[in-house]
């Protein structure tokens, strides 16, 4: 299958790398192709450059954002929150159209420190600003409450026993992400909320997890819906 | 244990219930005593009216808000949380001062239909309010994450495994709500979160536990952090 990953950083390393792993032909999007090449400085969490990582990944081709979504008959979203709407009309929405975007972006705002707050919540959410801002575009959100090693192999963590949630307007998407998240990377409890207005559920679920991350010093750790 | 219980619906009446089976003495509060008593139709969730409640629980007294909190040694708010701080206010500083307050409100607005939104989120919370409102008190959020039923019965559901969280600027005052709610209720798996600031994580859960009450259509299930 052709994937487009729009955003670079760790979580668009961490897919495309598992992705490209399975066989895929993947292509990471970003706004400017050199200047990303160009940077020799680590990354925020200590990882190496980007140039390194592509380098170590030649199956995956680095491109624009707009080239990475016309290549992808499915697309992730997983630029920064804050800068998610701007990248996706970079993306432009004639190469989004028709096609599932899987949005695992999170509005965190850090500007006032950590924990980070919300710039969208309760009574709106990104995943909505995103699906209204591309009407034609079928947007799913998931993948957004996981750390990114577990989001590519939640059998990492109590032998993948924990929940990821699905949602999104389009029913027919949904069922086939919720198929591919299994086959891609083996998780077996995805819990199908409904409707994109669930987004507001989800994202809401990242003012506690990074107070867990802060308490338990650790991203391996997730939620289980016990029912 | 001289337990005050702020608020007679259904929480109340089952943490009432569940409390003086243990053999404490328990006084639940409520705005006007009279006419709770007087109340002949059923509650919201079609249970039988306060007062045959009452019947039931003999052991319970029914007092209020004011003389509840001020019999407690610890008390409970369970008030609807768009009239908690009205309802706390009632109840007294004074009789709420050096107290551990377990708030287990959340600030819920059905105004607009279900599901509801947050009356405070994201950059403040209900239980922030509280502890500004009430200084001299030592704030405990708690159990507001779950059902009435498994706040007093966690093993109901999958022999107990799965979390709740407590957090409070005081460090003891968590360490004894922790410590009760294992030997009240059977809680195992506690995580403390640190100061009241983290409740705008835990009542921001609240968007996600309705929307999966809808999905799941049982109010039995829980979130269980796994790590």
């Amino acid at each position: 299958m052709n994937i487009g990953i729009l955003g670079a950083g760790m979580v668009g390393q961490t897919l495309a790398a598992s992705l490209a792993s399975l066989g895929h032909s993947v292509a990471v999007g970003t706004r400017n192709v050199s200047a990303l090449m160009a940077r020799t400085e680590p990354g925020p969490y200590g990882n190496p450059p980007y140039a390194s990582w592509a380098r170590e990944h030649p199956a995956v081709t680095t491109r624009t954002l707009a080239e990475a979504a016309a290549h992808g008959d499915i697309v992730f979203n997983v630029l920064a929150g804050g800068a998610a709407l701007e990248g996706l009309r970079a993306a432009g929405a004639q190469n989004l159209a028709g096609k599932i975007l899987v949005d695992v972006s999170n509005p965190l705002d850090f500007s006032k420190g950590f924990p980070p707050f919300l710039s969208v919540a309760n009574t709106d959410s990104l995943g909505e600003q995103i699906q209204r801002a591309f009407p034609a575009t079928k947007v799913v959100k998931a993948l957004n409450t996981v750390n990114a090693m577990l989001m590519v192999d939640p059998r990492q963590l109590n032998g993948g026993d924990h929940s990821l949630f699905v949602c999104g307007n389009d029913e027919v998407a949904r069922n086939e992400v919720v198929r591919l998240l299994g086959e891609w990377f083996g998780w077996s409890d995805v819990i199908e909320l409904g409707d994109i207005t669930n987004a507001r559920g989800t994202e809401q679920l990242l003012p506690m997890w990074v107070r867990l991350y802060g308490r338990l010093q650790t991203p391996m750790f997730n939620f289980k819906i016990v029912r």
